[in-house]
C-alpha cells in the first residue's frame, strides 16, 4: 500500500496551514463540517495520529476516535431533528476516498430529502458555520 | 429512541437459534457474510454486547468491535485483491438501518464492476461459504 504523505488536506488543515471549519477538536481527532455535503450536517471525524486509512490504522487510533464518531453522530441527529444518520468510511481510491489521511463521513440522513452526490457542489460559507455552531450545542 | 430488542435476526444467530455464514467469532464480536451481499466479500461485523445502532452503542463496544471491522476489511481486501473498501454503518430505517443490532458493513470495491444495489438479491450458499473460506485464509 502506499505510504502516508503528511502534505493532504486534512494534515494541513490540523497544523493550521489552511483554514477549516471545526465543530470540534481534542487531543485525538479534528471534526469538521464537509465542505461539498451530502446532506446538512455532513461532517468528517479526522484522528491526529496519521493513517492513510483503515487499511493501515492502529487499533489505538481507531478505538480512540469511533467514540467521537458516535458522539457526533448523536449531536448532528439531534441538532438537525435527522431521521436517521450514516456513518460512511471509503478506503483507497476505487471505493470513493479522496484524502488520503483517515476519516469518518457522519451524513444525517432525513426523509422525504434526496442526498446529494458526494462532493457534488460547496455550500456557502456562513452556512457551514451555522450547522457546526448547531452541532457544537447540542454536544454541549 | 426505540429500545434494543434481543428478537433481531443478528441476536438469533448469535444465540445459535438460526444459521449464519461466519468468518470469525470472538468474546467480542461475531462476523458473517452477508447474505445479499452488494460485492464479493461483502461482511458484517457484529458486536455481541446488545445496542441498537452507533446512537446507543457504548464507547467500549465501538473501540472493541472497530479493530475488529479494520481486520475484516485488510482480510477481504487482500482475499480477493479488491481495489478498495468501504465501511458503512447505517442508524435507523431512513439511513437504510433494517436489523436493529449494531453492526458494521464491510464492501469489498473492484474497479470496473458494478456495485449490485443493497439488498438486490441472495447469493447461493456455497458461494457465500467459499467466500467465507476465502477470508479466513487472509485473516490466518
Amino acid at each position: 500500500m502506499t505510504a502516508y504523505d503528511d502534505s493532504n488536506i486534512f494534515a494541513r488543515m490540523m497544523r493550521g496551514e489552511i483554514p477549516a471549519i471545526k465543530v470540534h477538536e481534542d487531543d485525538a481527532a479534528m471534526v469538521i463540517m464537509d465542505i461539498m455535503p451530502e446532506s446538512k450536517g455532513h461532517c468528517l471525524i479526522i484522528p491526529k495520529a496519521p493513517s492513510r486509512n483503515i487499511l493501515d490504522a492502529s487499533d489505538e487510533t481507531l478505538a480512540v476516535t469511533i467514540p467521537i464518531v458516535a458522539k457526533i453522530a448523536r449531536a448532528a441527529k439531534k441538532a438537525f431533528n435527522a431521521d436517521g444518520v450514516q456513518v460512511i468510511q471509503f478506503n483507497e481510491g476505487a471505493a470513493g476516498q479522496t484524502v488520503y489521511h483517515l476519516h469518518f463521513h457522519v451524513i444525517p440522513v432525513y426523509d422525504g430529502v434526496a442526498r446529494k452526490k458526494h462532493a457534488a457542489g460547496e455550500v456557502d460559507q456562513e452556512t457551514l458555520k451555522s450547522h457546526a455552531a448547531a452541532i457544537k450545542g447540542a454536544l454541549a
